[in-house]
C-alpha cells in the first residue's frame, strides 16, 4: 500500500464504489441468514455511510440482498465449468466437489435461500435460483454430450438436481457430519444409477449411458460403481427367473 | 332429504360452521393459487357473509390458509397408508400412484405450496410441509421395516422425497404430458436404483436391499427392473477386466 491509497479510495469512481458495497454486501449475505443483515451492516464493512450506501442502492436491503444473490449465482455456476475430457462421472464429481464446497463454505446464505421463508426472498431471487438450476442442468446435459434432450432426460437431470440440493440442505441440518468427498462419491452413483434404471425404459437415456459408459474407465466412479453393482447380483438371481 | 335439512343447516352448532367454512377453504385453496382466493370467495362457496367467515376465522385470509394447508397435509398423509404386504416396491408404487393423483387434482394448489413465492406461504405453512415430508419418510422406511435408520438410508428417503416433489413439479410444468401411470413407474424404478447403488457403499442399506429383494418377485417393480438392468450388462463389460 502507498501512502496515496486512501485518498484514491475517497475518489472512487460510481462503478468502483458500486463494486465495493456489491462487494461487502456478497460477503455479508454469503455467509449469515439474510435476516440476519442489515444496511447498516453493509455500510459498516464498506466504512461508509448509512445514505452512501442508499444512494447506490435505493431499494435498499432488498436491492442489496437480490444484488448479492446475482453475484453467488455467478460465482457457483462458474464453478460448474470443467473440462470437457475424461471420463463423464469424473468430470461430474469435479464439479460437485466445487459445488459442495460452496455450500459448505456459504452454509448459512445457502440454506435460507434454498429453504425460503425469509422475508428477503422475492420473485426476483426465485427466478435466479431457478436460473442457476437451469445452467446446472445445462453443464450436466454438455458432459452427456446432449442438446436439446426429450423429455425424461430432461426430467432425471432435473430430478438429480433437486436430490443434490436435498442432499446438501440435509447434510447442513445434520451438522456436516458425513465427509464431503463420501457425500460427492454417493451423489455421483446417484447420478449413474438414475441413468441405468432411466436407460432400461427410455431409448434416448439408453444411447446416452451406452456412450458415457463407452467413456467410462475401471477406476472412473461409474466403473467403481459398476463393480460393486455386480458384486449384488446373487440378491437379484431369484427375480430374473 | 327430509324438509327438516334446511333449517338443520342454518341451526350448524360452532363446530359444524366451522367445518363447513374449512371444507369451502380446502376446495377453493386445493384448486386454486393462494393468491387467487379471498375471503369473499370463501363466505361466497359457504354461502355467508364476510363477517360471519371472519368471526370463525379472526386471521382471515392467513388462518384459512394455513388451516386449508393442514387439511390438505391431512388428507395427502392418509393417501401414504398401503397395506403391509406384498413386495416393498409394489406398496410404493400403490402409493405413489394416490399421491400423483392427488397432485393431479390439485395441481394449482400443489405448485404454489411447494414452489413458494406466494404471499400466503408462511413459517406455519413451511412446517406443516416439512411434517409432510417427514410422514412421507416414515412410511417408506415402514415398508422397508427399519426403524431408526443410520444417517445416509435417511439420507436416501429424504432424497427420494425430494425427487418426487421435483418430478412432480416439472410434469405440471410439462403441461402433465408424461402418463402418470409411466411417471410412477420411473419413480420406483428410481427409487430401487438409488436404494441399491446406495446398498454398494452403506451396510446398513446393504441389509435393507437384501431384505426388500428378498420380498420382490419377477413381475413386482423391483423384479421388472432386475430383467432390464440386467440386460445393460454388455455396456459395463469392460469396466469388469
Amino acid at each position: 500500500m502507498t501512502s496515496s491509497a486512501a485518498p484514491a479510495y475517497r475518489r472512487m469512481s460510481v462503478e468502483q464504489r458500486r463494486s465495493q458495497l456489491l462487494a461487502a454486501a456478497v460477503d455479508l449475505f454469503g455467509h449469515r441468514r439474510p435476516d440476519d443483515v442489515s444496511v447498516d451492516d453493509v455500510a459498516a464493512a464498506a466504512g461508509v455511510s448509512r445514505p452512501l450506501v442508499y444512494r447506490y442502492f435505493p431499494g435498499g436491503k432488498q436491492q442489496l440482498y437480490e444484488a448479492a444473490v446475482q453475484g453467488a449465482a455467478q460465482e457457483l455456476t462458474g464453478r460448474f465449468a470443467v473440462p470437457s475430457s475424461g471420463p463423464p462421472t469424473q468430470r461430474l464429481a469435479d464439479a460437485l466437489d466445487r459445488y459442495l464446497a460452496y455450500v459448505d463454505e456459504h452454509d448459512a446464505a445457502y440454506g435460507a435461500l434454498l429453504r425460503g421463508g425469509s422475508s428477503a426472498g422475492t420473485a426476483r431471487t426465485d427466478a435466479i435460483v431457478a436460473d442457476v438450476r437451469r445452467q446446472a442442468a445445462d453443464q450436466v446435459l454438455h458432459h452427456l454430450a446432449v442438446t436439446g434432450p426429450g423429455p425424461r432426460l430432461a426430467m432425471m437431470v432435473h430430478s438429480w438436481i433437486a436430490c443434490v440440493e436435498a442432499v446438501s440442505l440435509a447434510w447442513l441440518d445434520e451438522g456436516k457430519s458425513t465427509p464431503l468427498p463420501e457425500l460427492r462419491a454417493w451423489l455421483v452413483d446417484h447420478f449413474t444409477g438414475l441413468l441405468l434404471v432411466t436407460a432400461t425404459t427410455d431409448p434416448e437415456s439408453a444411447g446416452v449411458a451406452a456412450r458415457v459408459l463407452g467413456q467410462e474407465t475401471s477406476t472412473s466412479p461409474a466403473g467403481s460403481l459398476a463393480v460393486r453393482l455386480v458384486r449384488l447380483a446373487p440378491a437379484i438371481d431369484h427375480l430374473l427367473a
